[in-house]
């Protein structure tokens, strides 16, 4: 049998907690052994709860005890988590993780520690909760040369613009009732903003290039300021929006970026809607291939996290390779990344247009008779600002990239 | 560095040579060792070829070569292929393979040779050619009690049926000039009559239970009747046409079925177009997810079985978990499957289908005056066959499942 314990009884831990409990006799197959959670650590005390029991509140009862070989770190954040899981790892004991953050800032020298101690530091639920990405990445896809990933990788924001998108809503409206619903945090910056989607995409370009890529140095820009008639334009082009976590490698250099982009209706990543989340691959043998699934939710990360714990039964004593070196990628500077983009303008400009962007392609709205909007070719982001900027005065609205 | 032995350099096994040279920088880092082709076994020569020096046409030459840890069996069928796979194992020896007739037919026992031999008989190109499903199945939804698998798992039928919808042209047309295109055999029995996709979704199947599927115990009905008329019912409900292999868990007993299907617009398997395939995965803790890229070609497959390489390489003397025992898993009775069907009946007949099935949905095509169908609710295979023989001197064109 081998002992487990899980920090955090919160969303996740406890998902966990369900999850070896509830598919134990399967568990017990795929693991070659049975397993069976020792330790609960939470600060809090859960009477009468079925696992009262096994709560502790000092951490020193988990990691000195020789029995716990795998440990959950369910209890988030980049303080105590990671206190406790580099002692985990140094006492030989492996740590299966939904904790993003920790794994975007520390995931080198984490996974470098595992390895020294012979144990794992795994995190397939980090990145698209339910969804394996990060296994399919380092144990499927090692053939390939990985050229491009785009990940619809947060479901808050998701739900948030296929909503806007079905009933024609405004932001701050759909928001709301998000936040009602419990799909949005009454704090929705992290989400909204594209911080937490910036996390994700940072570990799996990581992944990608075998190098540390710091989330601090990607570009982010969120949904917030996406409106009803982005939308419209959208549709009538026959496109989305939705806010998407890009990278890819040039000439050895990474370029990142989480936007919201115009995605066309012919393209996979077209169809994810909702709390869905999806991670499009690009590989230089195998073309193009997409990963669907629940990005959150209490059972789906749990499933991840406990597919993890699988994986580290099955390996006791040996480390699964997984190639992330605390060596710096070196990040392509935004203002030189190519995109194509959409943008509104009074109308009566065509000239102006014209003279500053070329030909670009016009959109019209049918009944809207005050703006028309453009679609440029590919041209560089300086590029673009500095045109853009020339217009200003007669621009309506924001910018959109489109495509990638 | 790790000696690696190709049989058969064909168009797979070609491609399995291209992605070792190609990728061999990235290879390395991942396989942990160089990885290096030293035998190429083909009954021809290549004359020419640049590695015409590597050709072989004694397989004793491989099997009795110390050097050689990991062998790809590209080859195909079950006579020699099952002989040489037996060999290499018992010689220690890693097979990879592609063949997915002699996985479906002989897995358990060569899974279980391999096993007994400190070595590996891994299959991820057998299904969905460069689609990572096998190792998500085996290594990443470990947590999972998997209860639906749904796959287009064939891109020939994919892309005749695609080309269908979009074209409204008759099955035999699009067939000509998918074999004119090379898209289809000249004998293309195997794929259009569903066989292909039946080896394939025995093999999940397989997987998803633990135990043996037997393939040609699954009811397995092919593309050939469907026509134009078809889709443009399936339009009109909002709907596609795809070739689905399906295979549920129903009390310990497996459920499994080639047919052709209508699938509705919001399902993610609907925007599986062309040459395209996808696995849809449901599990009791994460729900729903798919797999999605091309299931055929020459580099795509290659890049998986070249995946297996790395993960041989990387297990060394150890072997990968693989749950698939060679107990046969007991099948439903098809007769007793509960299913929605499509089908037309002649106008003027309503009342005696109101009869026959109660109330069943009616959908009319605009223009269309002589014929209506209908759609039933969930009935038994059985007993809908039934009741459609009783109507069957009113009935047009041919029956269609619909949903899964």
């Amino acid at each position: 049998m081998i002992k487990v314990a899980v920090l955090g009884y919160g969303t996740v831990g406890s998902g966990v907690v369900e999850v070896l409990e509830k598919n134990s006799e399967a568990l017990s197959k795929k693991a070659l052994d049975e397993l069976s959670v020792k330790y609960i650590l939470d600060l809090r005390d859960f009477p009468g709860d079925p696992h009262e029991d096994k709560i502790v509140h000092d951490y020193k009862q988990i990691v000195e005890d020789e029995e716990i070989k795998i440990i959950c770190e369910t209890m988030g954040g980049v303080g105590a988590a990671y206190e406790f899981t580099k002692q985990a790892l140094m006492a030989g004991k492996s740590v299966c993780t939904s904790n993003k953050e920790l794994v975007a800032l520390h995931g080198p020298e984490l996974i470098a520690l595992a390895k020294e101690n012979k144990c794992n530091y795994l995190f397939e639920a980090s990145v698209g909760g339910g969804i394996p990405i990060i296994r399919p990445i380092n144990c499927a896809l090692t053939a390939e040369k990985i050229e491009v990933i785009a990940g619809i990788l947060n479901g808050t924001t998701n739900y948030i613009l296929s909503k806007m998108e079905k009933e024609g809503a405004e932001f701050e409206t759909v928001l709301k009732e998000a936040q009602e619903l419990g799909y949005a945090e009454r704090n929705p910056e992290a989400d909204v903003e594209g911080h937490d989607a910036c996390r994700k995409i940072a570990i799996l370009s990581s992944l990608m290039l075998g190098k540390h890529v710091d989330y601090s140095k990607i570009y982010t820009e969120g949904i917030t300021k996406i409106t009803p008639v982005d939308f419209a334009y959208a549709k009538a082009m026959g496109m989305s929006i939705k806010l998407l976590a890009v990278s890819k490698e040039c000439d050895d250099k990474a370029f990142a970026m989480v936007s919201p982009r115009m995605i066309s209706a012919e393209h996979p990543l077209h169809m994810v809607n909702d709390v869905f989340n999806a991670v499009f691959v690009t590989g230089n043998m195998l073309g193009d291939s997409m990963y669907y699934g629940k990005g959150a939710g209490k059972l789906p990360t749990a499933s991840a996290v406990v597919g993890d714990v699988v994986d580290c039964a099955r390996h006791l004593g040996k480390t699964v390779t997984c190639i992330w070196d605390s060596e710096e990628a070196p990040l392509m500077d935004v203002a030189d990344a190519q995109n194509k983009f959409f943008f509104r303008v009074k109308t009566g400009n065509e000239e102006r247009v014209k003279d500053v962007f070329g030909n670009p392609e016009a959109v019209k709205l049918p009944g809207v008779e005050d703006e028309v909007a453009y679609v440029t070719g590919s041209l560089t982001e300086k590029d673009f600002a500095q045109k853009y900027e020339k217009i200003a005065d007669i621009c309506v609205g924001n910018r959109i990239r489109v495509g990638f």
